[in-house]
């Protein structure tokens, strides 16, 4: 079964979402990279995320179109100014990233980093803003008929990227043979998509890539899965949480040539079957029999996805398949490494994206609550649609927001603080300049100080310190001053003492050495 | 004398530039919160950007939207299919990041997040794409004029952010009376611009910024400018280097308080006057007589420019004045903190933004090459433009471009090079598994693992270990295997030894702890 519920069938379910809402409204979008893509809510990282556009808190006067705040308009008699209001939320579907939610996001980036990093792949990133004609592709992909594109000032058709992939693609073909295959990238970015009429959907999430360019052979696919297994781990996430469902899009490739449907439908084809448990198997049919499928070959086509064992696979395709071959190959590979337990073999999982070719996957929670985690596949023939050289490629996108339901779900959410090392208070504001020499000099030993900027009673430093859990205070007064030290409590003991400056200094640096 | 030519002034001299160029441009940019704004083509960092947009690599039958291979058209008889050319650069005007470039950009944000960590200041993030009514002021500055806006398929105007600082108001407001004041928040994001009639400037960068919120006194602008400083000398920059002017739009709000100009002109005003040195005297004076300003007044403005030291300024405006009481705590701070050697007093700073209200600030070279590297200042009414409730604000943005620059000029870019462990190496197919095995321990131990994916010889994987200046290669040998060990060879001493598969992990375990 697949492991999220219709996004029309969602919709139709909550017609309205209260504003500000902790509701996870689980949406399964098949076309991404990433099958975590876009999710509407996710509970930490987008909490601060609003569905209502226009919360009156500033009024613009629509003729003059000065900003008058509420309550403080003109006073004249005749009816009130057309107002327009400025929202202080994120545009719709975006986020803002206030300090708890960034260091979320930041600690989750550098998990995505430090796994690519041990693998050896090198970081790369491209324009958010490309040209349209990246991303346009005939094989009815929903990543394309969402697209957030628009007509820059000179006329050019350019959109947010939806992925990140076809702008790989592009840097790869644009380096040409000064480029060493294999490649190894990794990539973070932010993508986007436009929908017109649904409510309260993301419209922009961050996807972590890794593609691997120039290997033919499924030794890439396993490095890139063991890849997504060693951050699972990391993170605190073992394979009775989660698992990788595994299938090659080589197997319908051998059913559309059996049953004698054209080859260049193949793509579109994979379109059509990817959506079969978002639409009636009715409609799946009809689309198919558009390109040029017959109602014999779509369920051929349509029972074949049922099958859940290479053996059973084999008996379908033959001992002489290639996808048995692959898909084999793969699962002793994993087997090899050390982590064959998380990965399924699965025929139904075809992912929405026309480019794939071969091997596809996706990661799902093991309780079926979430749509998938992430999700990938190799794609040999993409660089030929832009007018390169066919190049052996796979990659996998890995989306910011159903991983951190998952974690939030499992309890694995890091606790993320400052760490604010000392926090430094002029009793007098006479000792200001030299407050921020102290200052100044515990940051040049690495040491992280809040500097308290205004004048403020004890009371007001004691409790800021505790809000900030800062490890020391350091006071500086008059008396203290004149005999070169200054006061220091240690804010967890609750012991203080009087040191002199040179002693603090050199006491930091030791303790950051 | 301003540190850069006018943009006029460059586009007339240089009409055609060639594609790739290393030409440094020098566009001096004022209204960005951070000078070195959207550099056209940086030394490092935009090496891969180019002038050219349509390079014909494939091709997209017009009307079946089909792509093609250059050479490979349909051979058709008649006169070629009108064709559209793919390009693989990045859209005009912005950057891919390939691994080099990435790896700089890694390192320099690396420091700004170092610095801004050591200030106790908390990241931030928001939307890349805003309400464009965030950024519509009435003042006439470039970067309102510039802006890459659009509508979006629901009939909203949006824009792609030229600059951070609106958001973070925003944000602010957003967050209200939930929000602890000082806020002390820091960001790195993408900003945007658009001009619709020049060739090959940048339309993004970078930019750092950090803002205080809630502090009226210039201890504030003090610890802005003190992160700086860190940053200038964490990165091998010195006094000599580089230098911080400073002023106050207080000066200008005395002159036009004195010459009686309405106040409600005070924003556009600054605006006019920072353009001084772009266009010509007799301009500005022109387009400050639409704003009310008179001859006499606009000399005097424009005179009160040229001072340079603080006694003079206090001969102009008089000792009791806001503007030289500021000024003169704010160097008196600086004294104390122990980087008065970086700032000068400098009256020609003005700033192109219209929401500065009190001290403004820039970085510049000191040899006079490039434009301002940073700047910024205090914006203490800008939340109340949005609706809200004034609050005390001051920041600075610090762009990604003319640092470069900079850094390369003075040969102070570090090397930065993927650091690789080991490089594992299977000396035969049978023994792939195991390769992973090994690869996946020596990864969980922490180490940096490049495994070769696929059937190579023994030349190629020498070669290859020493292009990525690995250190040590991994080879699994049958005969090896069998004992349990592999052969480990150290590439720097070219030492080798036959070592157990335990050993091996326990030695990497021990280097990594």
């Amino acid at each position: 079964m697949r492991l999220a519920c219709s996004r029309t069938a969602c919709l139709a379910s909550i017609p309205w979402m209260p504003s500000r809402a902790s509701i996870v409204f689980r949406a399964h979008i098949s076309p991404s990279h990433a099958a975590g893509l876009f999710q509407t809510q996710s509970l930490q990282l987008g909490a601060s995320c609003s569905f209502s556009e226009h919360r009156t808190y500033a009024a613009v006067d629509a003729t003059s179109g000065k900003i008058t705040e509420p309550g403080r308009g003109p006073a004249s008699a005749g009816p009130p100014p057309v107002v327009e209001s400025i929202d202080y939320n994120p545009p719709r579907g975006t986020r803002d990233f206030p300090p708890d939610e960034m260091r979320l996001r930041s600690w989750l980036f550098q998990q995505f980093r430090e796994v690519s990093r041990l693998f050896a792949f090198e970081e790369v990133d491209f324009p958010v803003l490309e040209s349209e004609a990246l991303f346009v592709r005939k094989a009815g992909e929903e990543i394309t008929q969402q697209l957030y594109n628009f007509e820059d000032k000179g006329g050019r058709r350019v959109s947010l990227r939806p992925e990140l992939t076809p702008s790989l693609a592009r840097l790869v073909l644009q380096k040409g043979k000064a480029l060493p295959l294999p490649v190894k990238w990794f990539a973070i970015g932010q993508c986007w998509r436009y929908e017109r009429m649904t409510r309260g959907r993301r419209r922009e999430h961050y996807q972590w890539n890794m593609d691997i360019l120039g290997i033919p052979g499924v030794e890439a696919e396993v490095e890139l899965l063991s890849a997504i297994v060693t951050f699972f781990k990391k993170v605190g996430i073992s394979s009775n949480d989660v698992g990788i469902k595994i299938s090659s899009r080589k197997v319908l490739q051998s059913l559309l040539e059996r049953f004698e449907v054209p080859p260049g439908s193949f793509a579109a084809v994979c379109v059509v079957v990817d959506k079969v448990e978002k639409i009636t198997r009715k409609e799946v049919e009809e689309e198919l029999l558009k390109l040029g499928v017959l109602k014999d070959a779509a369920d051929g086509i349509l029972n074949a996805l049922s099958v859940r064992s290479l053996t059973e696979l084999e008996g379908l395709l033959g001992t002489e398949s290639e996808a048995v071959r692959d898909l084999k190959q793969l699962f002793s590979l994993a087997n090899g490494y050390g982590f064959a337990d998380w990965l399924v073999f699965d025929a139904s999982v075809v992912r929405g994206l026309a480019y794939y070719t071969g091997t596809v996957f996706e990661g799902f929670d093991k309780e079926g609550k979430l749509r998938a985690i992430c999700g990938g596949g190799r794609y040999d023939r993409l660089l030929s649609t832009f007018g390169g050289e066919d190049t052996p490629a796979c990659g996998f996108g890995f989306g910011d927001a159903v991983i951190v339901e998952l974690l939030k779900d499992r309890g694995l959410l890091p606790s993320l603080q400052q760490e604010i090392d000392f926090i430094v208070f002029p009793l007098e504001e006479v000792l200001r300049p030299q407050a921020g020499l102290v200052t100044t000099k515990l940051r040049e030993a690495g040491c992280v100080v809040e500097l308290i900027l205004e004048s403020k009673k004890m009371k007001w430093a004691f409790k800021h310190a505790e809000r900030l859990q800062a490890k020391q205070l350091v006071l500086l007064g008059s008396s203290e001053w004149e005999r070169g030290c200054v006061r220091v409590k240690n804010l967890s003991s609750r012991e203080e003492e009087d040191i002199s400056i040179d002693e603090l200094i050199t006491k930091a640096n030791t303790s950051k050495e």
